[in-house]
């Protein structure tokens, strides 16, 4: 957080960006104390800065009183790489494989020690998920995250390894080790799986997102333990990351030649 | 854009607001000298600036030295209420719609006088639309607009048909008494079409989202004009629009519920 114009205390563009960061999956309805409470910042500040904000359209007010993210912020956010390059090239091809599988898809992305998830498709039918778009999930207990995990630089898996493995069920991977020669099972092999690591029921599959050679995503099928073929899936899912991976170099390139 | 809290010149937390209004759907790539010149800001401070956001996440470097909009300012935009709300609950039923009819399927809120986009569903097989998640279009010309617009206010349709009837194509209808009747039609049969007046080639049909009550979105497909069978679309359209109203509000008064 701390930036080179970061003199003495805090400036006021940081201190307007730490009323946004108030906000977060457990706290996306606040009210100006609890704003004011998490964002440090005394009341009447941040009374003017929320409504500055509101003014502008990042934050809106409900009937309650309460504060949200608002429709403008969320417009502008929409505008990401991450969602116009990415995930909409990816969409129609996880569309399909969702209607060919009945599975709930899922596209992340790391950052850092985390898998960002860019989209998931879930029908009514499939099994229920805890991952969202926007959210955020660990590295070692999804198949996702996995794949990600085994394309990061040895420093990193080491680093993750060695201080990141939280338990969330009985059958996660805590063991440093083990999670190491899974890696490397994964690298081989082209793709990765869990089984109950994250959420009991669960299980998942995955494979990397290769474009022009690098890995730029993960995409995984997530289905009850109970019917799992994960054997069945591996093949639709690999000629979908195939698919998407080329038109994104298509994009790419198509890109490159206008500018 | 004007607050109270706007005394002389412009606040810095509107300096910095400006930076990320640079920035639109015809603008997600921008230069530092980009940036400045439509923020209106010198150069000296539209570098603070940017630097600053980009700090935060709210903005991210391209590696030819352009910035676009950061990971952190998508992710939080995805805790908008009509993103976690709305689009959460709408999702599985506009999957199941898209796999019933494979037409596309979009689903639109009304902010002012245009219709946003709040997510849309294409197959790699359905007819190639212009509308984008997070993007705007004018309230006449497609069928979502045009159930929005059936379901405003008599002041607002009397504004917007007085001035706002910009022309797409040579079937967008420009004469405000055509586009009233058409209105009377929409708000009687509980439905609205369009027949290439936003795009040749594609037309649309589209009904409301009522939650408790109120329209709180609309619902449409989009098709090939020669493929069109507007009549057929209808009933699941209708079915699908009532499922998730019902949806909806039974979200509502399970929150209610909770708090």
């Amino acid at each position: 957080m701390a930036g080179n114009s970061r003199q003495a205390g805090r400036s006021v563009t940081e201190r307007a960006l730490s009323v946004l960061t108030a906000f977060g999956p457990d706290a996306d309805r606040l009210s100006l104390t609890e704003i004011s409470h998490r964002a440090e910042i005394p009341l009447a500040t941040a009374h003017r800065l929320v409504g500055e904000l509101e003014n502008w359209g990042a934050l809106q007010r409900d009937s309650d009183g309460r504060y949200a993210i608002g429709l403008r912020l969320w417009e502008l956010g929409l505008l990401a790489p991450v969602h116009t390059g990415l995930r909409g090239v990816a969409m129609p091809y996880m569309q399909q494989l969702h209607e060919q599988t009945g599975a709930n898809v899922q596209l992340a992305v790391r950052d850092g020690l985390q898998a960002v998830y860019v989209e998931k498709l879930t029908g009514r039918r499939s099994t229920p998920i805890i991952s969202r778009s926007g959210g955020r999930l660990p590295l070692h207990t999804t198949g996702v995250g996995k794949v990600l995990l085994a394309h990061a630089s040895r420093e990193e898996v080491q680093e993750y390894c060695a201080h990141h493995l939280s338990r969330h069920t009985p059958y996660t991977i805590v063991e440093p080790g083990r999670l190491v020669r899974e890696i490397g099972g994964i690298q081989r092999r082209g793709f990765a799986w869990t089984t109950e690591e994250m959420t009991l029921g669960s299980c998942s599959v995955a494979v990397p997102v290769l474009s022009e050679g690098e890995v730029v995503a993960a995409l995984g099928l997530v289905v009850d333990s109970a019917r799992a073929e994960v054997g069945k899936l591996v093949r639709p899912l690999s000629r979908t990351a195939g698919s998407i991976g080329e038109r994104l170099a298509e994009t790419n390139r198509a890109k490159a030649g206008v500018e």
